[in-house]
């Protein structure tokens, strides 16, 4: 089992004096202060109890013409609870039991939008390579357990959550984002567009790469769209998004250590900068052991949290932390997407016609004839 | 004038502790040791008798079925000689007389491709907004008195030299990088993609964007491509160039403090990531004053250094110093290119294809009836 995590920045805010701890603020996080938000004491109550983390800030915006457009929004990281090897109603109720406290500390908060981490009620059994003992995680995008238990907060509490499942859709499975409504409505989904072949890890051996192109969900607190996991390695992914009109587009993973921690605070601050949106970066935690059924072969993975949110001028939150359940809670000023654009001037200066040309010349729809 | 720049890195590496120190470079550097080469006393001594920073690493990949193919990069980060009132002339020749010594240095390390930033005979001087009293630095591509001057040295060393330049191709300007190869001919050039236009930084009065679209260079010792300095914000910039073959890309610049500095290092190592290449990011130093003939109104720019590499695989470099001359050298093994690419997959699960039709269809060529 890995020892408790260094975490970093902790180690930094106690040995620089503050002159250069704002100096690694600057360079870091992009702004030398880190604008926490006040919790209630019942939220840090519920955090002891309960055992999860909580960090709050917040993004500002110029004073404009428009009022400010302030949303916020909540990341839940969190481990399984039960060894994978009890049965699969048994899992996921006892994650549901779970989160469904972090998700009330959050509503306590005034969160208005909520993401949930990819297939965040279910090990990530994917690396086992099996699939007869796990089906029962598949699930209806819209008639589910996961979409019951939601639907059910989300009305209570006035959310909209988006709730990344394994989908089963008539026998064919998909990894997918519901998007439940602040009235428990089922608003929509999006399938995974990007799927890794990386090593072990083989997710084209469970579902297809998604059909559902780039969409961006009105809901009734900001326009969101949602890129999922390795989705983030593409930037054209979090291009369309942004060309689709997102404000926040949301990145639900589960990645582990040896899968590029370095690049995990890199690629979605860089689409938040590229596309002038808000990102949100949520990956889970906690070890989860597996024997598959057919070979005997021990498999242990552990993923490293560290869910942080970027607003589209590039600052950055700090991240939760790398082994431990936490909430992560952020209000944001959405017209400082505009401001960002207008400054920038990225999208001015995108020449989509000439990028589309390009890439129609160098990969061409191939000719079935 | 801004005091001396705390060197973040300096102060970090005195505070913590070597199981500490070996975090920091994991999360903010990709791997726990910079991978430092020895430099010959007699760049030591060019260095403090010239006044310049040299900094040198190694970036190795797998042994494999290719026998290692190892190239030596140097990035040449330095500030003007003389005051931007003097005669153009003189500013350009005072600015050959202190490169050619850092070029030399690179010369006797063994550096095979240099990259020299971005206009890097003259002051920065767009921000004038003035044309006049500046044309004299507007020169032929391929006859030019840069050209010239580097022809010399590139034969004389066998270097490939990158020579960001404004361009003056018949009364048209354009900012342009040419590069000439080891035997001092002029190999083509490339002019910049995308323009800024961001507060007085209007470079669209002087030159048009570019007309050369991707290219990329076979040179002797490897594909190289040239991002001109706004164009890093631009992800499919950086895509076409990894599409049409680039093993290393550069990106030359001259970029402000306030113009986005916590960007500097999360853009360029992004691309370096998504299209499994090297990135080599380049920016001048010192303060450049200028007063506007017309208006009479007095500028003063900083530029921040920096410059750093980044490896296909996520690893960087650190950046050399924020305000003084400097000479990166990274010896680099292009085979971790496939190897990078070969692990991820990032370029077989693009669906360019599924992009080039979405990028179309959201921005299709204008009619013109």
């Amino acid at each position: 089992m890995a020892t408790q995590s260094l975490h970093l920045d902790e180690i930094i805010k106690n040995k620089l004096n503050p002159e250069q701890l704002k100096e690694y603020h600057r360079i870091h996080y992009g702004r030398i202060d880190h604008c926490e938000l006040n919790l209630q004491d019942s939220t840090l109550e519920a955090g002891k109890l309960h055992d999860f983390e909580v960090a709050a800030y917040s993004f500002d915006a110029a004073k404009e013409v428009r009022n400010p457009r302030l949303v916020k929004v909540g990341l839940v990281q969190h481990s399984i609870v039960l060894p994978t090897t009890e049965p699969v109603e048994q899992q996921r109720n006892a994650v549901f039991n779970k989160v469904k406290k972090i998700i009330e500390t959050a509503a306590s908060e005034g969160v208005q939008i909520l993401c949930l981490q990819e297939a965040w009620y279910m090990p990530f059994f994917l690396c086992t390579r099996e699939k007869e003992e796990w089906k029962e995680f598949a699930e209806s995008a819209d008639k589910g357990p996961s979409f019951n238990f939601l639907s059910e907060l989300a009305k209570k509490y006035n959310l909209v959550i988006i709730s990344p499942i394994l989908e089963n859709d008539n026998g064919v499975w998909w990894n997918t984002a519901v998007v439940i409504d602040e009235n428990g409505i089922y608003l929509g989904k999006h399938r995974k567009n990007h799927l890794p072949s990386v090593g072990s890890f083989s997710e084209t051996a469970y579902y297809l790469p998604g059909n559902t192109g780039h969409p961006v969900f009105e809901t009734k607190y900001a326009k969101i769209a949602i890129n999922i996991c390795y989705g983030r390695h593409h930037a054209l992914n979090w291009l369309m998004f942004g060309l689709n009109g997102a404000e926040i587009v949301f990145n639900p993973a589960a990645t582990i250590s040896e899968f590029g921690e370095s690049f995990w605070g890199i690629e979605a601050r860089n689409a938040a900068i590229a596309n002038s949106y808000y990102t949100c970066s949520l990956n889970r935690v906690g070890t989860e052991d597996f024997t598959t059924r057919n070979t005997q072969k021990d498999i242990s993975r552990s993923y490293y949290g560290s869910s942080y949110i970027t607003a589209p001028n590039g600052y950055r939150t700090p991240s939760l932390s790398r082994d431990r359940d936490g909430l992560l809670i952020v209000e944001m000023d959405l017209n400082l997407c505009r401001q960002v654009k207008d400054h920038w001037g990225f999208n001015m200066t995108a020449r989509l016609d000439m990028y589309a040309k390009e890439l129609q010349e160098v990969h061409p729809t191939p000719n079935p004839l």
